[in-house]
C-alpha cells in the first residue's frame, strides 16, 4: 500500500475510562466534565520525572490509538454522525476513527497527578475515550498556540446541544442515592443521554431500546422508558423513564415497558456477536439498538 | 522496554517546507504566517475524495513524525529552549521532540487544496515543520472543541516576542528586489530573525555567527552582521546587517565581517558532520553556531 516507510510506536500509557464501549461516548472531549478517568503509565514511562512541571498545565493533549478499529481499515469518505449519517465527507475533513493511521487526538482537563496504585497516573476529566485505549503521547495544551481565535469550521460550526430531558423514576433515584451517593453515575447518565448518543439519523425516532456499559453498570434505556440494570448482577434493579422534548417544553408521551433481565441479556449478547463479525458496519451504525 | 504492544504507521503525506534544517524553525506553529509550505499526499492516500469538505476548514492539525530524532531516543527530562535551557522539565510537560514516541502535533492554516503537480497537496501557512517531515494524519481544527477558553499553562504563559530588529544592507535589499520580488524570502528572514532563533541561554550574547538553510538559500548571519549566500552557487552574494536592540530602542553597535564562501562552507560541512554523529547534543544545542 504505497509508501514503504513505516514507524513503530508502543503505548506509554492506557486509559481507565467509565466508557466500556463506543456507544454513549461523548462526541467531543470536554463536552461532559463528569466523564472522569485516568491515564495510567506503563514501564518504563512510569517515571515521575517525565511529568515534572505538568502540574502547571490545566489541559493535556492525548494522542491515542483507535484500538478497536485497527482491523476495519480506512475509507476515503465517511458518514459523520453529526451530519445525519447521510452525507459523506472526506475522512481528513472529519475526526472519524476510520483513518489510514488510527491515531486520535483528544484534549482533557488535568485534575491530579498521582503515584498511588495502580501506579503513576493522571486523573483527567472531559474524557471521550474508551476504557483501555492505548496512549502514544501526552503533550501540554499551550493556549496561545492551540486556542485559535480566527479558526472556522463550516462542517462543525457549533457544539452539540442537549436535546433530551432525562428523568429517573423515583425508585431509581432511591437506588442511586444509596449506590451512587456522590452522583457520579447519575451525572454521567444524565449528561450522556441529554446529548442523545444515537446517530443523528436516528434522533428523530421515538422507538428503540438502547444499552451502554458505563462504569461497572450496564445501562438500558428506551426512548420512552429507561431500564437500569447492574452489569454484574444480571438482573433488572429498577426501571426509570426518559422523555424527549422538542421546542423547549412540549413533552412527548412516555411509555415504560419492563422486560426480564434474561431476555435483554440474550439479545445484547447476540447483537454484540453480530457486530464483531461485521466490521463494515463502522461506528456510525446503531450497534446497540435493540429492536423492541 | 515495557509494553510489548506496538503499532505501525506509514506516512500518508510529506511536508514541503522552506525550513531545510531545524535551526530557524519557528518555536510554535502560527507564529510566522509567512512560513508557507505544502502537505503532499503519497499513494494510495492521494485520493481527492478523502479531502471532500476540507475546504470548509480554516485550520488543520498535522500529526507528524520527528523523523530526524528517531535515533536519539527519549529522556524523562528535557531543557526547553524557552526556559533558557537551564531548567529541566518532564518531557510530557513540553512539546520537545525527544519523546518516547516521536510524534508531533502542529496546527496550520489551510490556504488551498491543489491537484497540480507534485500531485494532490494542501497549501498551508504558519508552518513550523522541517522539509521532508512525514505526516501520519490530518484532522480538521474544530474551534468549539479545540480552542479552550479556560486553559492555562504556567510553563508557557505568553507567546514568543519579536526581540531583534532586522536590517538588510542596501545592496542586499537590491539583490532581494531582483531575486525575491514577492518578498517571500525577505519576509521569512525578517520574521525568523526577529524572534531570535538562538537558544534562550544564548540570546543575551552578541557574538557568534549562524547559518540556516531556507528555501533554496543558505542564510548566514552574525549578531552584529549578516551574510546572505545562495546555497547552490556556493559563493557570497551580498552581506547585510542585523542589529539587536534592548528596551525598545537602545540600539547596539553593528559590525560586519565578510568571509570567503569557501571558508564558511567548509566550517558548515564540518559542523554538520559532527552534529550527525552526536545525537546526545539534542535539539536545544546551538548546532549551527559557527565560532567566529
Amino acid at each position: 500500500m504505497g509508501s514503504e516507510v513505516a514507524y513503530r510506536f508502543a503505548p506509554i500509557a492506557y486509559i481507565q475510562s467509565p466508557f466500556k464501549e463506543k456507544f454513549g461516548i461523548p462526541r467531543q472531549p470536554g463536552l461532559i466534565p463528569a466523564a472522569r478517568g485516568r491515564v495510567v503509565f506503563v514501564p518504563p514511562y512510569d517515571d515521575p520525572a517525565a511529568l515534572d512541571g505538568l502540574e502547571q498545565c490545566s489541559h493535556l493533549w492525548l494522542q491515542f490509538v483507535f484500538h478497536q478499529n485497527l482491523q476495519a481499515g480506512w475509507q476515503a469518505r465517511v458518514r459523520p454522525p453529526r451530519l445525519g449519517g447521510n452525507r459523506r465527507l472526506g475522512v481528513f475533513a472529519t475526526r472519524s476513527s476510520f483513518r489510514p493511521n488510527s491515531i486520535g487526538l483528544s484534549v482533557v482537563r488535568l485534575d491530579e497527578i498521582s503515584a498511588d496504585p495502580p501506579g503513576l497516573s493522571l486523573a483527567v476529566s472531559g474524557l471521550d475515550l474508551l476504557d483501555g485505549t492505548p496512549v502514544l503521547d501526552i503533550k501540554p495544551y499551550v493556549p496561545y498556540a492551540d486556542a485559535l481565535s480566527d479558526a472556522s469550521n463550516g462542517l462543525a460550526p457549533a457544539p452539540p446541544q442537549r436535546v433530551l430531558r432525562v428523568e429517573f423514576a423515583s425508585d431509581v433515584v432511591e437506588w442511586l442515592e444509596q449506590t451512587d451517593p456522590e452522583g457520579q453515575l447519575q451525572g454521567l447518565i444524565r449528561e450522556i443521554l441529554a446529548y442523545d448518543p444515537r446517530p443523528a439519523y436516528k434522533q428523530g425516532e421515538l422507538q428503540g431500546q438502547y444499552g451502554m456499559r458505563l462504569l461497572g453498570y450496564d445501562i438500558r434505556w428506551r426512548m420512552l422508558g429507561l431500564l437500569l440494570r447492574r452489569c454484574q448482577a444480571g438482573r433488572v434493579i429498577r426501571t426509570g423513564r426518559i422523555g424527549r422534548h422538542r421546542d423547549l417544553g412540549s413533552r412527548l408521551r412516555l411509555q415504560t415497558k419492563d422486560r426480564t433481565a434474561e431476555e435483554i441479556t440474550q439479545r445484547q449478547v447476540g447483537q454484540q456477536g453480530q457486530q464483531n463479525q461485521m466490521p463494515q458496519e463502522k461506528e456510525y451504525q446503531p450497534s446497540h439498538l435493540l429492536n423492541s
